[in-house]
């Protein structure tokens, strides 16, 4: 049977996450059902990232396979046609057998936009957390630091019973450029609710609430308690999966 | 009587353009009724660009005189605190004596954004055109730089009987960077979808439809119907009013 990629994009403001849901809008749910009027076929789909609701990708990959005979370039543009324009489809291709769009993934990174703008600019409100004010970045930078390399993540994770919360994060940092600060994280997987609670944490050491040096403990506790809570869900945006 | 100043941005997306309109939600209607509910009498405002349904601005000035007491400080915050988050005010301020929003302006400058990504971008679709494909950027700018200096703008603007339709175009220009076209105008003022039929035209000419050479004899010929209609609202951002 054909393995069939698809790269995407989309705004998730209007979704409730990624992951088919019975009765809400997701883009899993809006990608199946219009794969499977083209197709005339149910499509179960694997994705790289399950983003929650709110969170955006920039570039995310579904993979499904199909009995259905389907040209790659035909069903681009049939998707494209069907999808509402919250969601991108970048491309679609047949991939080598075996592909899995979860599975195979080597690496995902993700972004996260702080606006410290007072007042934050409306036209980006969207994909940006407002935290009005003065932040210390080049602190925020020491504090993610810490983050790189393999870890038993358990502080900055959603608890799901039986689920190991160690990975490894190959890079993180944060840059700022007038009231726009961004995190950037690449992992080779993400537990729950992970980033944004290194964003949350990272961004009381910008507002000078946890000392940088305090962050090494937070994560060595490994206990969710011991974080700050996660940011919301609309400053993070899925960038890139590697593969 | 003391006049007060209130620079503003917006994402017009959620709003029937600027102008104060009855029955229908418009940024004028918004900022009005939040000063009248402040100051506790009804306000006046002017405003340097009266922006079309759909139309953003990255910087708005407005004006108004008012015999209540207002501390500038406080009506900021009292603002911020009452309006949507589409609306943000980026300052309140006492002006000089005589200053208008409008008539004190001279000179506004307007951004058009055309997204020619296959697919165009979700998460910037509310401010950006979707003309999939390529565009010749170069074209584009020679055919802008015809609208410099002063002109009758009638083929390019909406019939308002009596008015005149000349106008002083100070500088436009194209730029292109991968997917991502952008037009930089900036005129003493503007008559009514200048902007916009400005853009369909160039657009035409990126395109391949119309010889940048023949933007000058289309302009000459100051009739609405020798251009090419109107690009949508959403592309268009107020980007700064000088004084």
């Amino acid at each position: 049977m054909p393995v069939f990629r698809i790269d995407l994009g989309y705004d998730g403001s209007g979704f409730h996450g990624y992951a088919r849901n019975h009765g809400v809008r997701t883009i899993q749910g809006e990608l199946e059902s219009a794969l499977e009027r083209i197709l005339g076929a149910p499509i179960e789909s694997a994705v790289a990232g399950r983003t929650d609701a709110g969170v955006h990708a920039r570039h995310q990959v579904a993979s499904f396979e199909t009995e259905q005979a389907a040209d790659p370039e035909r069903l681009e543009k049939s998707l494209r046609s069907l999808l509402a324009p919250e969601i991108a489809v970048q491309s679609v291709a047949v991939a080598d057998a075996g592909f899995h769009a979860r599975f195979s993934a080597r690496a995902r990174r993700y972004c996260y936009f702080v606006d410290t703008g007072v007042p934050p600019d409306p036209l980006q409100r969207h994909r940006r957390w407002s935290m009005p004010g003065p932040i210390d970045v080049s602190a925020m930078q020491q504090a993610a630091a810490a983050f790189v390399g393999t870890h038993d993540f358990a502080s900055f994770c959603r608890a799901q019973e039986g689920r190991s919360t160690e990975r490894t994060v190959l890079a993180a940092g944060w840059k700022g450029e007038d009231t726009l600060a961004r995190f950037d994280v690449a992992a080779t997987a993400f537990c729950h609710q992970m980033v944004r609670s290194m964003v949350a944490l990272c961004v009381e050491v910008g507002r000078g609430r946890v000392a940088s040096d305090d962050v090494p403990a937070i994560l060595e506790a490994r206990d969710r308690n011991a974080a700050r809570g996660a940011a919301p869900p609309h400053g993070l945006t899925l960038w890139e999966v590697e593969y």
